[in-house]
């Protein structure tokens, strides 16, 4: 017991989940089942996490590949699936932007200040987190360009700012299955970074076990997101926090400390360039494969969500791709530059905080 | 026949320009005269770059390198003066804009593409081409920035635009003569790039030759580009084009297909190097030489433009200097990169057709 | 006499400095008064920079770095002080703005463009003038992304707005600590940059005469910048000049011309890694130290300062800052690279020029 805990501190949290189910149906209020729900996630992310890994170690790294880039993000996934179907598009956007940045300032600024407090200057070769770096520039230049041109268009619901959405959708679904091609032809790739470094050490599970554990942790998930997401209207409107706010902060930190915690790990062992890797990796998966999905379903779901991103999101975006792409090509990170990119995300976190409900 | 079709394929297209002149006088209608116009231009804006070279291959490699970046943009510079008399200033700055965008995405990308699928990976110095990327950077931003002021300024036809559009103008072309200069100095030249290492090879043409037919194709492009521009507004009212459309899409195509190929077959060639400088230099020419050309000579014929560019174009510019800058200074490519880049070009594309033509 | 006008030509600048006393209570007029305080001002801030250099040599490097990161900008934010009393917050704003863009685009394009005309193409290491650029660069995202967010919470004075820019002011301060420290470790700062270079001359006087001169110096400072805001709303109004024109080109220039010529002097004697360094690092402390000082003792003053950015300080600061990364990280600079960056000075000098003086 006290082993497993040292190995994944995260287990800790399942009783959170235990405790979710037994605040919905003991009825101690909606707060509690959000906060209960949204830490019971955490653990189940982790054990989808490890399965994956475990799964991919058994099929060999091209089949690997593709599990990491289709698993990865499967607890954001299913949380906003679950939201699109009640209808919470903007808190679906925010987390779509959330989770990118995320990546780009909170995993990678923690990454280099707590990797720069260990080992000092760290230098990464520039050249493979240059590349990922600039294929994600493109992807997010080619996501939200077309949101400057929904206004202009007429309504969210008009046919024009609808079939530019799924326009875009359909190339970022061709870009994700061309980047998959590249990566089983290259072993290398820009979607499913830090697989291969991993999957050197023994797999956590038998490959039955892992099928069972991932079932079991998706089952979970797809519960709590229920709870989650039915209490999520009852704390936006008592504490006068908004969607937007639960949308871009907490969805993407729930659904994300298990990946994240590797990122940062890397960087402690002074492996900066797979750090990097995997906050770039992250963020190309979410704009190439997670957001041209939810389009792709929420059509299909009769909610369809556009790709028009508010400007705030549009803001928060471009500071934090050109912001990523510099440090990334930058070859040396340092504490300093890490604190600078946690300020960013501090202060843009302060702003949507402070944001008024009712423009969100 | 055979051989001089193997050697420039787009000879064929000659006979569209024949056909245009026939669709015009015997009245097959505008559509007709607007696409066999548009085709015919193609081969004859190849006539002009090969007459050139050939030109600049006698004339030696400072005048040279000045022919080539005078008349390397000949094609598009006589198709829009042609427009700025018939008052289509719309499309006289969507083609500004679409030529480099063109330049920076669709001809990168498509270079970038193919060159990769055919030799893997490819490296360049950096060096050299960031370099270009970085005053391609700096030119289009001191082009653009000005469009940020003008609304804050009164109508498009106010004094204080009109002398900032002159201003920036005459910025330019200053910049245009200081690059020229820093070419004869340093032979090497960030505005007439490429230009060196095609002319080792024999020209094409005798002097002679070379000045018959730069006169006749250029004869050829005037009386193309006054059906071309003549047939435009009645293809925008039938097909439900935008004037806008047309100038940011086809109009750059047409006119620098030639340009377009001899990068994408130095990238094909393994020369990504240079693939990369033909795009910057070309984009850097339309910045610096063809758009004040166009305001001081838009000015004496009394259609005065501004450099005024709508939201739209502002956007797309911004991505496009931002993306190419950084490909230009990450010293590989590969063809998922390229594919990005055209993913960006097509999903711009896609949002300038869907653009309703009311507000273009 | 004549060495000391050799050593330092703007000694000659001191008679404006009585001058423009003479011109207070003699009546000359306001426009006189403003020229003159002006002119006056630029010998005694050489005079407080020379004597934090001193101290700086006598105090040993820790101390002295952290002099020169809050003494470096004294001049100038005893200008803004003064204007904050008088309440004039669009001169404050416009002047922080203004001597962002002074370093990284005056200053940084006369050094290149002199700097490579004497020493031809200058190659510098990229990796720390990169790193700095890349501080800078999220630096002014975190300080104008609030700017973004600003109009939707509401007015100038809503408790948001005001909320949001002290935050902003504590993480820039919180920052600004951090990169002291970072610098006592590693004797290598990014926001005293220039300073060791210089520590190894002589001081140019000894520890007594260092305090003194700066204390005259400043106390001179201080009587000028009273009669040049005082002098200020009759300047604008009599020449149709902009407080925001006054406060973005001439206030910067004013207060940093000293600073100014070592960066470009260095570009001269062929050290473009530190001539880059000093303008980076000069930005740096106007973002980190400058402007939430200002922040807070305006709050302490009773005339709240927010850090919301006209559209204008918006589009040039994410000008300015995007050029002087990608110059910095190119690793190599040529006079027409320094053309360029003056050119895009110019185009915004003749912008802010040209707005018209209502909408400022």
């Amino acid at each position: 017991m006290q082993k497993i805990l040292k190995e994944n501190p995260t287990t800790i949290l399942l009783t959170a989940a235990l405790a979710a189910a037994l605040a919905h149906f003991g009825g101690w209020g909606d707060t509690w089942v959000f906060i209960l729900a949204a830490l019971g996630v955490i653990p189940l992310a982790g054990y989808i996490g490890s399965a994956t890994e475990a799964l991919a170690h058994y099929t060999g790294p091209k089949i690997g590949g593709l599990l990491n880039a289709t698993l990865g993000n499967a607890a954001e996934l299913i949380i906003t699936l679950v939201a699109i179907r009640e209808g919470l598009l903007e808190l679906v956007k925010a987390s779509i932007t959330g989770s990118i940045l995320g990546n780009l300032l909170l995993v990678m600024g923690t990454s280099m200040l707590l990797g720069g407090l260990k080992n000092g200057s760290q230098r990464f070769d520039r050249k493979q987190a240059g590349n990922y770096a600039v294929l994600l520039a493109m992807t997010i230049m080619a996501l939200v360009i077309p949101s400057f041109f929904g206004h202009s268009m007429g309504d969210e619901g008009s046919v024009g700012v609808e079939t530019l959405s799924l326009g875009v959708a359909g190339v970022m679904i061709v870009l994700y299955v061309l980047g998959i091609i590249y990566s089983l032809k290259y072993n290398n790739s820009p979607i499913s970074a830090g697989q291969e470094e991993t999957s050197h050490s023994k797999p956590t599970y038998s490959k039955t076990a892992a099928v069972i554990v991932l079932v079991i942790a998706t089952l979970g998930v797809v519960l709590l997101s229920e709870l989650l997401v039915g209490a999520v209207e009852s704390v936006v409107s008592q504490f006068g926090l908004s969607e937007f706010f639960i949308g871009i902060i907490l969805i993407p930190i729930v659904g994300n400390v298990a990946e994240h915690l590797v990122a940062v790990q890397a960087a402690i062992g002074n492996k900066m360039e797979l750090s990097i890797e995997i906050s770039l990796s992250s963020s190309l998966q979410v704009a190439l494969f997670v957001s041209p999905l939810l389009v792709f379903i929420s059509l299909a779901m009769g909610h369809p969500l556009t790709l028009m991103f508010n400007p705030f999101e549009l803001v928060s975006l471009g500071a934090g791709v050109v912001i990523a792409a510099l440090v990334s090509m930058d070859g040396e990170s340092n504490w300093l530059e890490g604190a600078s990119l946690l300020a960013v995300y501090l202060i843009l976190g302060l702003a949507f905080f402070l944001l008024p409900v009712a423009i969100q």
